[in-house]
Protein backbone atom coordinates (compact mmCIF):
# COMPACT_ATOMS: atom_id res chain seq x y z
CA UNK A 1 0.00 0.00 0.00
CA UNK A 2 1.22 3.37 -0.94
CA UNK A 3 0.58 5.48 1.44
CA UNK A 4 0.51 9.61 2.59
CA UNK A 5 3.74 11.54 2.09
CA UNK A 6 5.24 14.44 4.05
CA UNK A 7 4.00 17.71 2.72
CA UNK A 8 6.21 19.92 4.48
CA UNK A 9 7.26 20.43 8.72
CA UNK A 10 6.85 23.09 10.17
CA UNK A 11 9.07 25.18 12.38
CA UNK A 12 7.61 27.79 14.85
CA UNK A 13 9.94 30.99 15.34
CA UNK A 14 10.21 34.63 17.23
CA UNK A 15 11.21 35.72 13.80
CA UNK A 16 11.73 34.90 10.71
CA UNK A 17 14.20 37.18 9.02
CA UNK A 18 16.58 36.16 12.17
CA UNK A 19 16.53 32.48 11.05
CA UNK A 20 15.85 32.24 6.96
CA UNK A 21 19.36 32.70 6.29
CA UNK A 22 20.43 29.90 8.87
CA UNK A 23 17.91 27.32 7.30
CA UNK A 24 18.26 28.28 3.52
CA UNK A 25 22.28 27.61 4.72
CA UNK A 26 21.57 24.79 6.33
CA UNK A 27 19.34 22.51 3.88
CA UNK A 28 20.53 24.16 0.38
CA UNK A 29 16.87 25.39 -0.33
CA UNK A 30 16.07 28.96 -1.06
CA UNK A 31 13.35 30.75 0.93
CA UNK A 32 9.93 31.76 -0.56
CA UNK A 33 8.53 34.91 -0.04
CA UNK A 34 7.02 36.31 3.23
CA UNK A 35 2.59 35.24 3.39
CA UNK A 36 0.81 36.22 5.77
CA UNK A 37 -1.94 34.19 7.16
CA UNK A 38 -4.55 36.52 8.68
CA UNK A 39 -6.85 33.93 10.39
CA UNK A 40 -4.27 31.80 11.50
CA UNK A 41 -2.06 34.82 13.54
CA UNK A 42 1.06 33.73 11.01
CA UNK A 43 3.55 34.98 8.68
CA UNK A 44 4.93 31.94 6.74
CA UNK A 45 8.04 31.16 4.63
CA UNK A 46 8.92 28.15 3.21
CA UNK A 47 12.27 26.77 2.85
CA UNK A 48 12.28 23.48 1.34
CA UNK A 49 10.66 21.09 3.09
CA UNK A 50 10.11 23.56 6.05
CA UNK A 51 7.34 26.04 6.53
CA UNK A 52 8.97 28.54 8.52
CA UNK A 53 6.12 30.48 10.93
CA UNK A 54 6.46 33.82 12.83
CA UNK A 55 3.42 35.18 14.93
CA UNK A 56 1.86 38.12 12.94
CA UNK A 57 -0.22 39.33 16.27
CA UNK A 58 0.95 39.19 19.70
CA UNK A 59 -2.25 37.00 20.57
CA UNK A 60 -2.34 33.23 18.05
CA UNK A 61 -1.53 30.10 19.31
CA UNK A 62 2.11 30.13 18.02
CA UNK A 63 2.63 33.10 20.40
CA UNK A 64 1.63 30.22 23.10
CA UNK A 65 3.14 27.72 21.25
CA UNK A 66 6.47 29.66 21.76
CA UNK A 67 5.78 30.79 25.49
CA UNK A 68 5.23 27.64 26.65
CA UNK A 69 7.90 25.26 24.88
CA UNK A 70 9.99 27.96 22.87
CA UNK A 71 11.02 27.63 19.29
CA UNK A 72 11.20 24.52 17.83
CA UNK A 73 9.11 21.76 15.89
CA UNK A 74 5.14 22.66 15.29
CA UNK A 75 3.34 20.32 12.90
CA UNK A 76 4.09 17.91 10.13
CA UNK A 77 1.83 18.10 7.25
CA UNK A 78 0.71 15.13 5.22
CA UNK A 79 -0.24 15.83 0.84
CA UNK A 80 -3.50 14.04 0.23
CA UNK A 81 -5.68 14.57 -2.79
CA UNK A 82 -8.74 15.53 -0.81
CA UNK A 83 -9.03 17.15 2.65
CA UNK A 84 -12.55 16.87 2.48
CA UNK A 85 -12.61 13.46 1.89
CA UNK A 86 -9.11 12.53 3.78
CA UNK A 87 -10.65 14.06 7.36
CA UNK A 88 -14.31 12.35 7.16
CA UNK A 89 -11.99 9.06 6.78
CA UNK A 90 -9.84 10.04 9.29
CA UNK A 91 -13.20 11.08 11.83
CA UNK A 92 -14.47 7.35 10.82
CA UNK A 93 -11.26 5.73 12.28
CA UNK A 94 -11.17 7.36 15.75
CA UNK A 95 -9.17 10.79 14.87
CA UNK A 96 -10.56 14.34 16.15
CA UNK A 97 -9.97 17.02 13.45
CA UNK A 98 -9.94 21.00 14.78
CA UNK A 99 -11.39 21.91 11.41
CA UNK A 100 -14.44 20.39 10.73
CA UNK A 101 -14.61 21.39 7.28
CA UNK A 102 -10.97 22.65 4.91
CA UNK A 103 -10.00 25.85 4.66
CA UNK A 104 -7.70 27.82 2.99
CA UNK A 105 -3.88 27.63 4.23
CA UNK A 106 -0.41 28.57 3.34
CA UNK A 107 0.43 29.00 -0.91
CA UNK A 108 -3.42 28.64 -1.51
CA UNK A 109 -3.89 25.48 -0.62
CA UNK A 110 -7.31 23.52 1.14
CA UNK A 111 -5.85 22.61 4.40
CA UNK A 112 -7.25 20.52 7.50
CA UNK A 113 -5.69 20.27 11.24
CA UNK A 114 -6.30 17.11 13.57
CA UNK A 115 -5.82 17.17 17.12
CA UNK A 116 -2.68 16.30 19.12
CA UNK A 117 -4.48 14.92 21.51
CA UNK A 118 -5.52 11.62 19.54
CA UNK A 119 -2.10 11.54 17.41
CA UNK A 120 0.83 11.05 20.47
CA UNK A 121 1.24 14.51 20.93
CA UNK A 122 1.80 15.40 17.47
CA UNK A 123 -0.35 18.45 15.42
CA UNK A 124 -0.94 16.88 12.09
CA UNK A 125 -1.91 18.88 9.00
CA UNK A 126 -3.48 17.77 5.67
CA UNK A 127 -3.14 19.50 2.63
CA UNK A 128 -4.93 19.33 -0.99
CA UNK A 129 -1.57 20.27 -2.99
CA UNK B 1 20.36 24.89 -6.21
CA UNK B 2 18.88 21.72 -5.14
CA UNK B 3 18.79 21.24 -1.57
CA UNK B 4 18.27 18.19 1.39
CA UNK B 5 15.50 16.65 1.03
CA UNK B 6 13.94 15.23 3.88
CA UNK B 7 14.77 11.51 5.44
CA UNK B 8 12.56 11.57 8.06
CA UNK B 9 10.65 12.95 11.22
CA UNK B 10 11.21 11.62 14.73
CA UNK B 11 8.08 11.31 16.81
CA UNK B 12 8.87 10.59 21.12
CA UNK B 13 6.09 8.42 22.64
CA UNK B 14 6.21 6.51 25.72
CA UNK B 15 4.93 2.85 23.82
CA UNK B 16 5.78 2.18 20.09
CA UNK B 17 3.12 -0.74 20.39
CA UNK B 18 0.40 1.96 21.74
CA UNK B 19 0.87 4.46 18.62
CA UNK B 20 2.19 2.14 15.62
CA UNK B 21 -1.22 1.33 14.89
CA UNK B 22 -2.28 4.56 15.10
CA UNK B 23 0.03 6.24 12.77
CA UNK B 24 -0.10 2.95 10.14
CA UNK B 25 -4.10 4.00 9.97
CA UNK B 26 -3.38 7.88 9.61
CA UNK B 27 -0.80 7.78 6.90
CA UNK B 28 -1.66 4.71 5.28
CA UNK B 29 2.20 3.22 5.96
CA UNK B 30 3.12 -0.01 7.13
CA UNK B 31 5.78 0.13 10.23
CA UNK B 32 9.06 -1.38 10.08
CA UNK B 33 10.23 -3.90 12.52
CA UNK B 34 11.21 -2.57 15.80
CA UNK B 35 15.09 -2.29 16.00
CA UNK B 36 17.07 -1.90 19.50
CA UNK B 37 19.76 1.29 19.51
CA UNK B 38 21.27 0.65 22.50
CA UNK B 39 23.85 3.23 22.63
CA UNK B 40 21.24 6.10 22.48
CA UNK B 41 18.49 4.02 24.92
CA UNK B 42 15.37 3.88 22.26
CA UNK B 43 13.49 1.63 20.57
CA UNK B 44 13.29 2.93 16.98
CA UNK B 45 9.81 1.76 14.35
CA UNK B 46 9.52 3.71 11.14
CA UNK B 47 5.97 4.31 9.80
CA UNK B 48 6.52 5.76 6.48
CA UNK B 49 8.20 8.87 6.66
CA UNK B 50 8.05 8.99 10.44
CA UNK B 51 10.49 7.58 13.03
CA UNK B 52 8.75 6.34 15.81
CA UNK B 53 11.28 6.50 18.96
CA UNK B 54 10.59 5.07 22.64
CA UNK B 55 12.72 4.81 25.33
CA UNK B 56 14.48 1.45 25.88
CA UNK B 57 15.66 1.88 29.48
CA UNK B 58 15.09 4.80 31.64
CA UNK B 59 17.46 6.88 31.82
CA UNK B 60 18.15 7.63 28.07
CA UNK B 61 17.59 11.36 26.57
CA UNK B 62 14.17 10.65 25.50
CA UNK B 63 13.52 9.93 28.74
CA UNK B 64 14.13 13.21 29.83
CA UNK B 65 12.27 14.69 26.28
CA UNK B 66 8.64 12.98 27.25
CA UNK B 67 9.16 14.04 31.13
CA UNK B 68 9.41 17.66 29.98
CA UNK B 69 7.65 17.72 27.15
CA UNK B 70 5.21 14.83 26.82
CA UNK B 71 5.27 12.89 23.87
CA UNK B 72 5.26 14.58 20.40
CA UNK B 73 7.71 15.93 17.22
CA UNK B 74 11.42 14.98 18.28
CA UNK B 75 13.54 15.88 15.53
CA UNK B 76 13.81 15.91 11.79
CA UNK B 77 16.22 14.38 9.48
CA UNK B 78 17.64 15.45 6.10
CA UNK B 79 19.55 13.22 3.86
CA UNK B 80 23.09 13.83 2.97
CA UNK B 81 25.56 12.24 0.38
CA UNK B 82 28.17 12.05 2.85
CA UNK B 83 27.51 13.15 6.44
CA UNK B 84 31.33 13.78 7.51
CA UNK B 85 31.82 15.76 4.23
CA UNK B 86 28.34 17.65 5.46
CA UNK B 87 29.16 17.57 9.01
CA UNK B 88 32.52 19.44 8.12
CA UNK B 89 30.90 21.97 6.20
CA UNK B 90 28.14 22.85 8.52
CA UNK B 91 30.49 23.25 11.38
CA UNK B 92 32.57 25.73 8.78
CA UNK B 93 28.82 27.51 8.67
CA UNK B 94 28.78 27.99 12.05
CA UNK B 95 26.96 25.09 13.09
CA UNK B 96 27.35 22.45 16.29
CA UNK B 97 27.12 19.29 15.66
CA UNK B 98 26.24 17.10 18.75
CA UNK B 99 28.37 14.41 16.99
CA UNK B 100 32.55 15.40 15.98
CA UNK B 101 31.87 12.20 13.94
CA UNK B 102 29.57 10.01 12.07
CA UNK B 103 27.90 6.97 14.00
CA UNK B 104 25.68 4.39 13.36
CA UNK B 105 22.07 4.93 13.76
CA UNK B 106 19.02 3.20 13.09
CA UNK B 107 18.75 0.95 9.93
CA UNK B 108 22.76 0.65 9.70
CA UNK B 109 22.85 4.06 8.07
CA UNK B 110 25.62 6.89 8.90
CA UNK B 111 24.30 9.56 10.91
CA UNK B 112 25.21 12.89 12.96
CA UNK B 113 22.93 14.99 14.77
CA UNK B 114 23.13 19.04 15.33
CA UNK B 115 22.84 20.93 18.17
CA UNK B 116 19.46 22.70 17.84
CA UNK B 117 21.23 26.18 19.65
CA UNK B 118 21.84 27.02 16.63
CA UNK B 119 18.81 25.81 14.77
CA UNK B 120 16.27 27.70 16.03
CA UNK B 121 15.38 24.71 18.63
CA UNK B 122 15.19 22.03 16.34
CA UNK B 123 17.26 19.01 17.05
CA UNK B 124 18.87 18.14 13.75
CA UNK B 125 19.96 15.19 11.95
CA UNK B 126 21.79 14.22 9.02
CA UNK B 127 21.61 10.75 7.44
CA UNK B 128 23.67 9.33 5.12
CA UNK B 129 21.40 7.13 3.08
Amino acid sequence: MSGLPVDHVAVAVPSLRDVIPLFERLTGHSSSEIETLADQGVNVAFVGPLELLEPSHPDGPVVRFLQRRGPGLHHIAFRVPDVAAALRSLEDAGFQPIDREPRRGARGHRVAFLHPRHTAGVLLELVEA
